[in-house]
């Protein structure tokens, strides 16, 4: 028997934010380029495609000596019931003893890891100057990520949404907006640039500094003729076999970067690229580019891409700060387990 | 936010017992047998070699509407810092939302099942009759497989208990039995058969009517000429890659029956018999002869071998018989995850 922190989604809001969450995720990034950062085999198992299913994600950071894994069910009925989609459990054991040391609801978590992966490959591979987000998507991705980016990149003053499948109309663009603020409200900071819905998303392409596409769709949303010159790309929406939201061939004209370059490939954005051979592998990955093992962009005129398709040691490395976090704060409960 | 049940390791020594864990496992094989129980992936990771590891085994019971996970750590220097060796943590999930239901110290399941199993062997493929017991091996594994078979095997009456390491004394004896004991205690019952400590175990093979074996040994402690018609075995040690507790020769004048073949081929009692093209499968499951699909022993002079790797559906309808029972006896305790 021994005491266990439980981090419950109640607690977890009370604690996390994005400034912790990008900390933590280029924590990760950092030790997986350094060897130190372990994914392990992941578990998938399907109950009915694309309605039940759920996976286990799980790996190492030797550094922030802990281990642990993740536990998502995935349920498309269960709001029927009155019961969320999305089920997430986190374990955390320290990596010395293999003791418990706690458990997490891992929802937040995987919301917030994800923002912060955005904005890392904007902070690390973007123009300095950028002026002009694009966001492609209005979901819960769209939404961190943009906010996310507002912290890592200051310069930006104006935030396009484009969803493909309607016009966001001016309340829809207000709730976005309101929603974002109180993200950068966590972090201890406020908007500092306009929000606009955009429908033209040819034209908005071609002054955009930075993009983020955080949709499910599986055809490429933007044409590569449409990209200008020192564009970066943030691909959030992938991570799965057939899904692609950008044009593969912008991918032969950019410096391109992975979480993880063996999972890109496969289930990453470049995944079309690859498959039709325009690229036979990345420029390297992020964690390379953080620690300048690696150069990231080379010049203004360089069109980057950063794909991520989520690794688990993004949620370990934010349950670790959360748990420290908790401590401190003295939030939480403990358990005997 | 939902409420999850929590069975720390007090909450389950009031409610589990080796009845429980036998239903439950039987249950498990007939659900396995019936392609309603699932085995995912393997996860296994090792930081140092036989001291410190870890793995993640999961899988479903369709039957019984849940699916679930096993987080196993192992590290053999945890007693000189006053931890135990074994971590052990599941999660129960409902099979048809994906809600967590439970969250469980799954060490004394761990125990429980496994000596559930070797008794299951036992009632399905020994002779009713049979009066003399040998167990090889003195640990945990040997005391709750001995327990678990004084119940499914009334007409034991003597039980050898044989350490190929040291001679076991009779202060050894009485702690083993008095364990023993306790554990039948549980499930209602009491000791009707003597105990003996052997150091012959030629002698004693050749009048054992159910040998189990229950070490970590990884060379054959019984010779093939020893064995007697009508002998069946209950091979519990293995389970890794190299282990191997009875003469190879044995499988091919027994009726074998695996926990779960392919598993048994590869790091089972087995593995030795099958490298050496002494056997090329089974006779079957174990949950095929308990679902009488097929015959177990098919007379009195048979030689039969239960080979028991473990599976996690042990552990999971294990734990979901004991979150049952928890909410009846209202044991446990819940939080808000």
């Amino acid at each position: 028997m021994s005491k266990i922190k439980i981090l419950n989604e109640k607690d977890i809001k009370k604690i996390i934010n994005l400034k912790l969450a990008i900390e933590a995720v280029e924590d990760a990034y950092k030790q997986k380029s350094n060897k130190k950062g372990n994914v392990w085999p992941l578990v998938f198992y399907e109950y009915e495609h694309d309605v039940f299913d759920l996976d286990i994600r799980s790996g190492n950071l030797v550094d922030s000596n802990c281990y642990g894994l993740k536990l998502i069910s995935y349920n498309e009925n269960n709001p029927k019931i009155g019961l969320p989609k999305v089920n997430a459990t986190a374990l955390v054991c320290d990596g010395k003893t293999g003791k418990l040391i706690a458990i997490l609801n891992a929802e937040p978590i995987t919301s917030y890891r994800t923002g912060a992966a955005a904005a890392i490959g904007a902070k690390y591979l973007a123009n300095k100057n950028s002026r002009n987000l694009l966001v492609i998507g209005s979901g819960n991705v769209a939404k961190y990520s943009t906010a996310a980016i507002l912290i890592t990149m200051p310069s930006i003053k104006k935030v396009y949404i484009y969803n493909s499948r309607r016009v966001i109309d001016n309340d829809e663009l207000l709730l976005f907006k309101g929603e974002v603020k109180e993200l950068l409200k966590e972090s201890g900071m406020d908007i500092n640039a306009e929000f606009e819905s955009v429908s033209d998303i040819q034209e908005i392409t071609k002054k955009s500094d930075i993009i983020i596409s955080a949709t499910p769709s599986d055809k490429a949303l933007i044409d590569v003729s449409w990209v200008k010159t020192g564009t970066h790309f943030s691909c959030m929406g992938a991570g799965l076999s057939g899904k692609q939201e950008i044009d593969e061939k912008i991918f032969s004209k950019a410096r391109i970067f992975a979480d993880d370059e063996a999972q890109c490939l496969k289930v990453g954005e470049a995944q079309s690229a690859y498959k039709e051979k325009i690229i036979t592998r990345f420029d390297g990955e992020i964690g390379d580019v953080l620690l300048e093992k690696i150069e990231g962009r080379k010049s203004n005129e360089d069109i980057t891409i950063f794909d991520s398709t989520g690794l688990f040691l993004q949620d370990l490395a934010t349950a670790v700060k959360l748990i420290n976090e908790a401590k401190e704060k003295n939030v939480g409960s403990e358990i005997e387990l």
